[in-house]
């Protein structure tokens, strides 16, 4: 049977969400995958329980999919998309294959410093809000980074961001050709 | 038995975090419950694989809950620390109790004025990005609103922002107190 894929991502959010959602299933396809995208679930907009709708059918999407690949693209600011990194959880959570990428290769320390001014305090990094900035190294926090290892594989990132961060699909691609290396190589063409 | 309770939040970056996670864990304790603070797993921070040992300690943290009471108070944006709201995520994907407060009441549109300039398209809000605000009055993504309305209880609020965000308990008091009910009223006290 073929294996399914949720494709989370803040791509929802962007102008052509459809067109980009149609492309990310084609590649899918292209690797004998199944990519179920967030908005192939007809919600009307303007009903009273619309947002509870789409919470449902997301969710139904996710525990019918066998994996996740998330668009971890920083996102208004210098961490993913809220929605998505819960998705990424939720998969997690599930015992599902996680992957995801990041159109950003920044570190998250990188991230933070072009919002606010870092400072040093006894060795520790200083946010504007007085909070420590996490400085592993990794390109956003741990939780999300380490989970894509363990249960998954590694973040996937460019060298360089691309010019068109939100429609640049060689990382996703990446983690598709990897998502169905590990579901069953088998159905890959 | 006891029952634990994750306590997940950006509050681990304070520069007091041992002191409100220990004030946390006192408020779980006075309704009969063991809080469980992500900073009571010992790691040296020097070492090469810190950012690993944390999150497996969380994690195992996780798995040994019975619930958890996320922070989701707006950290470093609009939106909720990443981290915690992908530990939220993977509670609600095992099936735990989950609940969130927000020291901040705003609805996620207010929270994105705050930092950008949203325009009106078409009867849709774009953010400075050229992306979709998400606009169902909801103070932040849909996804970690309604999980907490379908697994745990809705995300609990101030009528206004206490005068310290990060220090404030009051809301993170009333998630104790429904999870206490919720696991096993007679433990209550």
């Amino acid at each position: 049977m073929t294996k399914k894929i949720y494709l989370a991502g803040p791509d929802v959010f962007l102008p052509d969400a459809l067109e980009v959602g149609r492309r990310k299933a084609e590649l899918c396809a292209d690797h004998g995958l199944q990519g179920l995208f967030p908005l192939d679930n007809a919600v009307a907009l303007a009903a009273h329980d619309a947002s509870l709708q789409i919470f449902q059918g997301n969710e139904a999407m996710m525990n019918d999919a066998d994996a996740i690949i998330a668009n971890l693209t920083p996102f208004r600011g210098p961490s993913a998309d809220a929605g998505t990194v819960y998705e990424l959880g939720y998969m997690a959570g599930r015992g599902k294959l996680v992957l995801g990428y990041s159109n950003d290769p920044a570190t998250y320390v990188e991230r933070v410093a072009r919002f606010e001014t870092i400072e040093t305090r006894d060795g520790l990094l200083i946010g504007a809000d007085g909070l420590a900035v996490e400085d592993f190294g990794l390109a956003d926090n741990l939780m999300l980074i380490h989970c894509l290892d363990l249960h998954g594989t590694p973040l996937v990132t460019p060298h360089a961001a691309p010019a068109d961060l939100w429609h640049d699909l060689a990382s996703f691609t990446a983690c598709v050709r990897i998502a169905a290396q590990r579901l069953g190589p088998k159905q890959a063409r």
